[in-house]
């Protein structure tokens, strides 16, 4: 009998061959004539993340006919250029550590994390490439301009308090959710899915994205170093406004270390007290999970539309894993 | 009557109403939703600098048949590309001022400075993608992937005295000559030039940018700051071994400056006593200039097979104008 909630092995396994033949396809990536690069690749592509992305796209290319070697390769594309973000937010937040392993730029610097980035942007943008598919290739390109954008917005909002529940919502769908979207509408298109199914796919990895990314603000607060692989409060420190903040904000608004972690920008005791606030008041967690929830239910709701495959229930069960999972 | 030794204008003549074009659009890129990001954009796309990449593509795309669009908006990807590893340079090396005007990182910190660096190399994407061209599409990924790669190679290879003439010369060619010889073989590819003449193009391209970099080399000693738009020395200081310093390396190895400057790593009175040593040498000028002009003339050498149209004599006059450039 399966069990209720599905971890994410079950959750992957009508693409598992294919997924095996990203995670082949990653590690064949760090082998280049320029031994101390391949260093850093192998690194930076070693298979410790979750996967989703790329098992996304994988999951989304089975509706209907696709070729399983261009559907790797976007796949494989899809986690590379997500790990690009990761190297280059890591040497901009000067992060030390990332799924629990020293980053590149903990390790090397980062002036060479910022060039290890940009040749991991390249290498995802060739991998799109082979899959000869402009509509694909195109998609993204854009992909890339707005999580920058979205990057940006947040680089130049930290350590500001007032910020609207909109503000936060339109920067996590540029940060996060339109990788989501990319990776779903990738999968689609390049199984020649209808029109109709590829707006299904693409609404879905939307606000699958959103929820994703608002439990992993809520991780960042009550998780524990161990589950995420590096620090708790990693984005307090560094200024940036997310829900579980917000809603702290409106429920102490007078409450003295939110105020001084904010003016004193970053200092470690304030931001232990606000971790504090918002671990002991259950109904900020309820409410981020809720509106979570609600993106979840969102990304559910038309996929009964998508022919009956085995992915289809991957996809449902996914939503529940993205407001279940601990890390 | 015209001068023996043609300046831009004139050299850029056959294409000026593209290269206005291209002008164009680059203003028109930094018109986005975002007015933090428009401003990012505006400052960093500005016209101040040679523009001799984009022009390139345009030249070469004067052979044979074209589509104006697809010119211009490759042309425009070139130069977008060349300003993305401009920004991310500037940031990596703190530089504070760029074609004497603030770098990015210096206005806005180089946080900022990395992300604008990866929505620039988004939108060299989009528009490289917009040609609807898969040669010249995948041609640009493996493009950012050399270059970053030979700035990889660069960084980890600073303040290390001993490297060969081809260690320089191929990191060079992965630095610079990629880009030149991308630049021209993506203008004539589209222009469905015969291949032939493309590899004539990529000949020439590649040659012409090794030459260009041997002479930037030797500008970054013999330059003026006004001339130069940035502090003289940049590359020593940074630790960057460079041609001049190398036949300076030959030519005094007791010489205690050197030895010092890279053992104190970019102590300022030492490369000021390596930079009147290469100055007060002409032997090392005269050599640097003479395997730029060899490089010049392995780029002219084939370009008699091609179509004699007005962009020929431009080619030829690039490659007088390189080694005669005093910025």
């Amino acid at each position: 009998m399966a069990p209720a909630t599905p971890g994410l092995a079950e959750i992957y396994a009508p693409v598992a061959p294919e997924l095996a033949a990203v995670e082949a396809r990653l590690k064949a990536l760090s082998k280049t004539d320029f031994p101390h690069l391949s260093k850093l690749l192998a690194h930076s592509l070693k298979g410790t993340g979750k996967r989703i992305r790329p098992a996304l796209t994988l999951l989304c290319g089975q509706f209907y006919e696709y070729d399983v070697e261009r559907l790797v390769a976007m796949a494989t594309a899809v986690e590379v250029l997500h790990t690009a973000t990761l190297v280059h937010d890591d040497a901009i937040d000067h992060s030390l550590v990332r799924r629990s392993r020293p980053t590149v730029n903990q390790l090397w610097g980062e002036e060479q994390a910022v060039l290890l980035g940009d040749y991991l942007f390249a290498e995802a943008g060739a991998l799109t490439a082979s899959t000869d598919n402009l509509r694909v290739i195109k998609l993204f390109a854009q992909t890339l301009k707005t999580i920058s954008s979205g990057e940006l917005d947040q680089a130049i909002n930290t350590f500001t308090l007032r910020q609207s529940r909109e503000q936060y919502i339109r920067r996590i769908a540029r940060k996060t959710a339109t990788l989501f979207a990319t990776a779903t509408e990738s999968g689609s298109v390049l199984s020649r899915a209808p029109e109709d199914s590829i707006q299904v796919l693409i609404e879905y990895g939307h606000n699958l994205g959103i929820a994703f990314q608002i439990v992993d603000d809520v991780l960042d607060f009550v998780g524990t170093s161990e589950e995420l692989g590096k620090p708790v409060g990693s984005d307090l420190l560094q200024g940036t406004v997310t829900l579980p903040l917000q809603l702290a904000i409106e429920r102490y608004p007078r409450e003295r270390a939110i105020k001084e972690l904010f003016h004193d920008r970053g200092d470690r005791t304030n931001a232990a007290a606000v971790i504090e606030l918002v671990r002991s008041s259950p109904e900020i967690i309820q409410e981020c999970y809720r509106v979570a929830a609600e993106y979840c239910e969102r990304a559910s709701q038309n996929l009964h539309r998508l022919p009956a495959v085995r992915s289809l229930r991957s996809l449902t069960d996914l939503t529940c894993y993205v407001v279940r999972r601990k890390k």
